[in-house]
């Protein structure tokens, strides 16, 4: 019989412990091993410390069947990790030719480096491990098992470590383990807070079976429901779940944004694909990360033509001919700028949809009439255009990333309203 | 004697555990933290698990004098900590009444919401528990002590936790707490790889003493080095780093790129700023990133005028007057395309400086000629413009990611070239 594996992540840095680099290795190990049926039951950070290295591989291990360990594989003196595996595993460090002969190769031939005494002690490995190929990068990963524990060591370097565990360590895993199922069913709902959408769903959220778990996940002034279900059978589990999602969904309905496990970019762009039509943008406050966020995803060109990211007015005026006394009078944050924003944006850019932003971000640029916080949005075509006025109270980049998803936001409900686009 | 005082940060959410969200949290309380003399040491995030959280809260208290936790703390059925700290304190929760008065004032006078029972219940606390103001939100945080340890919770909303920790758990640990020194030194260096800029340093790396240590950070094919002295007299802490920075810098001069605690964008907007100029981007390929990276700092439109995010040839032509025959001959991905983007960026803009990228980011889109990854890169003034091209081979996210840092530092080079604007 499958059952849920526990599996327990190390990030390795002192980087991580003085906070200068967030990480996101352990947020995408987790996703990965989730859709495979593990279960990350704790994520640990240390620093490149000998002793809380060791302690966490205990630590782990105890409760664990699978230790995933990111990080300290450089070829530099702050990099301990190997050396500390060899010690922890009673072996040595020797030569594996195989990555020797592949490191030659790429610092020759790719790299065009020459090929020192540092890079050759990268193919140093612990005698008893099993070498995992490093697609990306120098440093090769290591595989041990103990007491029935496998524990897997890799480079901290995001894509080097993201192209092992795809292409080597899951699908070693599941050759030896058969996991148990987990799924999950999320959906996005927007104008209605928290508390009011728990105290809407409690009836329903009371009589939900034991084996399935809903989580509250507020974002953006949205909040996402997830429901996760595990179990051994899973055409079973996905029947229940199902059901439980489409109660869920008639409950909610009025602020449903989405029944998929999608962001509000993925959610716009898949409206305008489905309509085969297409949008521009007009940013002020939010500096392009609107644009950001919809050509972050691949097959973005099918749909976003392009930007003005007017931070000046000088721009506002040449490029989107946003009238000048209109910026005199009314100021560069009210709903006539954003309003000759999307207009000059879908003349200058000839798309079908455009959003126009324009607000301001803070800390400083504030004043009584106009706070910190204020933005001004619309969105809509060359018929109609809708605007909408909102408060932000946030810091700097929080204001940016809140008011770039209300604008994403604002032109889903244009287009809900007038091309029946519903999601 | 003041003394490094070990920190553990717990934080707590399913969400963790399946990777839907990352941990931005822990990253910013190490940085404060540590900038405030504290040594944070682990951090550890659990699941929404009884078991777990107090396995985690027996853990960390028995090897750090502060466990800072986040999350947990909402009004909904899958947030457990509060009740499981009354438990684990050993006592109960009780209706806290400065924080019902609270609530209640935020929800009829600012929300103009119904206060209901659900809103009622997060003024409970445990009764043992010291309250701390929430001043972004509606969760309490709750300070405890036992057996010379200090507990705090906090909500897990970036924006609330981070209020709490800078106007009230700082200040009143270092009330009560004299803490040791920790100081940082930071450069980054720019064409020199991490090996051969270890191999470089090597000599100077081995005479350091043992309370300095070096950590190499690579990053967007940039390497930085920190330096970070632990000891209780300040003073002779930062003579003797300042030293040690002194000899470095003069080693690693022919690739340094800035000696201050600063990314690549902070880097050439202070250059922009200090000359009194202004820049304009035509993006193409990265989509808006590179403006979003000079935007979401404070002040930038003393030096940012504004962009086109020129996705499609019809923009690059129409708003950036880059010739249908240059499109069509050269393609959009050439050295003469991102010229043209430049020249009609600084028309447009009217900038002093203009940056131009056009590539192909993945997954689709390559060939064999022009594969996926293959950026070029203009940077200049109305006088000269640079070109280059480079071949990236990450996936899309890192591929924006690194064309966008790529950018920045051949204006970075542009400017020490034509200016004399060194950092």
């Amino acid at each position: 019989m499958s059952e849920i594996v526990p599996v327990s992540i190390i990030t390795i840095g002192d980087e991580l412990m003085i906070g200068q680099v967030v990480d996101t290795n352990s947020a995408w190990i987790a996703k990965e091993f989730n859709a495979s049926g593990f279960w990350v039951r704790k994520r640990v950070s240390v620093g490149d410390d000998h002793d809380e290295i060791w302690q966490a591989l205990d630590d782990e291990s105890r409760k664990s069947k699978i230790v995933l360990i990111t990080g300290g594989l450089g070829p530099t003196a702050d990099d301990i990790t190997k050396p500390l595996l060899s010690e922890y595993f009673g072996t040595r460090l020797v030569v594996n030719q195989d990555v020797l002969n592949y490191l030659e190769k790429l610092f020759t031939e790719t790299f065009r480096r020459p090929f020192t005494e540092r890079n050759r002690k990268q193919a140093e490995v612990p005698e008893t491990c099993t070498v995992i190929h490093n697609a990306k990068g120098t440093a090769p990963g290591m595989w041990f098992e103990r007491d029935g524990v496998i524990f897997v060591s890799m480079p901290g370097v995001p894509h080097e470590m993201k192209a092992m565990v795809s292409t080597s360590v899951i699908p070693r895993l599941l050759e030896k383990i058969t996991t148990g199922t987990i799924l999950h069913r999320t959906l996005l709902t927007w104008g209605i807070g928290e508390s009011f959408l728990a105290d809407t769903i409690q009836d329903w959220e009371t009589a939900l079976a034991s084996r399935l778990k809903l989580a509250y996940l507020p974002s953006f002034g949205m909040v996402r429901l997830r429901i996760t279900g595990t179990g051994t059978d899973r055409a079973s589990l996905e029947k229940e779940l199902d059901e439980e999602f489409e109660k869920l969904k008639v409950i909610v309905t009025q602020w449903l944004v989405t029944d998929r496990d999608e962001n509000l970019p993925e959610v716009v762009s898949r409206l305008l694909k489905t309509a085969g039509e297409t949008l521009g943008l007009a940013e002020s406050c939010t500096g392009g990360y609107v644009s950001h966020l919809l050509t972050r995803e691949a097959g973005s060109s099918e749909i976003f033509k392009g930007s003005v990211i007017s931070y000046s007015n000088e721009v506002k005026n040449q490029l989107l001919n946003v009238d000048e006394a209109i910026l005199s009078k009314e100021g560069a944050v009210s709903e006539a700028t954003v309003r000759a924003m999307a207009e000059g944006a879908l003349d200058a850019l000839k798309t079908d949809y455009a959003i126009a932003i324009s607000g301001i971000m803070g800390p400083g640029g504030g004043s009584p009439e106009k706070p910190v916080g204020m933005v001004w949005l619309a969105a809509g075509n060359q018929e109609e255009l809708i605007t909408e006025r909102i408060q932000f109270r946030y810091d700097r980049l929080r204001n940016i990333e809140m008011a770039s998803n209300a604008a994403l936001n604002l032109l889903r409900r244009f287009l809900g309203k007038t091309n029946n686009m519903a999601s």
